[in-house]
């Protein structure tokens, strides 16, 4: 394996790239941070967790959907609003409750498609849409889905809590197929029955509830190497992955997969006494799962093969999106 | 006055006419509702109502901002987006708990007001951005933000509740200025302190936990009349309204005014035994409110003045939002 050539790959990729802006503009928000009374975690994880007195803390996140995505396809635009939503709930170790979404299109018939994908997503995932805003007078189409889903109190995974010596586990779904919108997209939902699909997601509550790893992400845009590269920056650690370790779909290019966004994947640290645990929690509920490296106290992430190790990440000068907590 | 003319501009206001597609668009959710096991209110309201188990119902919201009012002021947009959310809350008799954003651009100055607009909303409303998503490559700029709330189970405002014979009271903070970027805007918060202007919201908590009103719903760009349109519509009642009940800020054009989205106003519905307390817990908070007509078996939204009455709007026949529980 060219070890310069996939690192340099990684870091150019602009699933990778787009991230980097986000730091810089969250730093608005520090001067206005002391109103965050009852909000546990917020920037930096998949979701916030808010303490509202109850049992269970509230987790609230957001996403949109890439103008390339929405322009490639609507009714996939919509599925994946709801998709995407359920993941970063998942990856807290929650259970998804409901949506909002804000919908902005002056063509009816590209909102139509959009809310058919919404739709399909909501009886997919059993996740309701309660309420949302039309603007049915803007010159493009654009889609933002927010999300609640809940967690027991002290059960939450989060992203910024990785420790040197953590095993590094990635575990996907990989029973399906390329595409079908973009060469970076994997998907493992549409041909699957709701009851499997949300079974699934369910191993991260597990997870979670049994406080079997140290912390998690769902894989996203960035790919796999490229989320491990958020989850050590926000936990101001460092990684080394061993390449040979990734489990890829057959026929699928290796260096490709590593830019690709599963439907379902997620990399989640434990302890290296648990790691086999997770490993086959995840295997018995269908992903396949490997521990691909460890998280070292270097504020680098190295990818490995052979021995030869290259840094994909240097954060004492590189940036994924910037946020240390 | 004339009635006709003022019905008309009324009924063509685009602060009306845009939100007709809503209900061809939810349309699509219907074959998916029986998933909303946990949710008590859904579409229609100004938030969602959501069962999560504890002593308090979560209230869950999205607004976008419109476009035309993102390039008049990045700054204002940004805080707008924070001040109509919260006022989604509060019309629900909610308290704010927290908010993410959505937003898109490939504009980073348009980008940073933005987000300074939404700082300066954070730190007066006293509600936190806990998340959100960025999306730093689109072609167009635009903001869409959720809110989650707090309610006390039982003491949610709904907006569809409204019952013949019950008082119509329309209040709102006339202590401000027209403006500053659109001629249908009155902004009465900017100019004043924090703890003024959150406490002016929390009267709507006291009239919820005190079950003085029967549905209400914040002024939004409908204006007064075309907001009591909307709850009418989704009570599936009519209502009557006397103009010269309406109280309006002084050296503002009277029809103008009716089309107003004033920065903090409601409407509600109230038993006639409960109209003057009502009015007066308003009036302590520093509104000016009055008792303005009342809900009729009619399904009709009439206006009259000197005995005279026209219809704004017949639902036999017209819609606003077409939506209705």
């Amino acid at each position: 394996m060219n070890l310069q050539r996939i690192a340099r790959e990684i870091r150019e990729f602009e699933g990778v790239t787009r991230k980097k802006p986000i730091a810089d503009l969250i730093n608005i928000f520090e001067s206005v941070r002391s109103e965050y009374s009852n909000c546990v975690v917020d920037f930096g994880d998949d979701a916030a967790v808010i303490d509202i007195g109850g049992d269970d803390y509230v987790l609230f996140a957001a996403d949109g959907i890439w103008a390339r995505l929405i322009s490639a396809s609507m009714w996939w635009a919509g599925y994946s609003s709801v998709l995407v939503n359920v993941n970063d709930i998942a990856a807290m170790g929650g259970k998804p409750v409901a949506m909002v979404n804000v919908l902005s299109s002056d063509n009816k018939e590209a909102s139509k498609e959009l809310l058919r994908g919404i739709r399909d997503g909501v009886a997919k995932f059993g996740v309701p849409m309660v309420g949302g805003h039309l603007h049915p007078d803007t010159p493009y189409t654009s889609l933002s889905v927010a999300i609640i889903g809940t967690v027991k109190r002290g059960c939450e995974i989060r992203s910024s809590t990785a420790r040197a010596g953590d095993s590094v586990i990635a575990a996907c779904d990989m029973d399906g197929r390329m595409g079908p919108n973009s060469p970076y997209s994997f998907d493992s939902t549409t041909m699957k029955e709701p009851g499997d699909v949300r079974a699934k997601y369910r191993v991260m509550q597990t997870l979670g509830e049994r406080k079997l790893v140290t912390s998690g992400k769902d894989i996203s845009n960035p790919g796999v190497v490229g989320t491990l590269g958020m989850l050590v920056e926000t936990s101001g650690v460092g990684a080394r992955v061993e390449l040979d370790k990734i489990l890829a779909p057959e026929n699928v290019d290796f260096v490709q997969w590593l830019k690709v966004h599963p439907a379902t994947g997620f990399i989640v640290t434990s302890l290296p006494e648990n790691e086999s645990e997770v490993v086959s929690l995840f295997e018995s509920a269908g992903y396949s799962a490997a521990c691909i490296g460890s998280i070292e106290d270097t504020h680098r992430l190295d990818i490995c093969s052979g021995g030869k190790c290259v840094t994909v990440f240097d954060f004492k000068t590189d940036t994924v999106t910037g946020i240390t907590q």
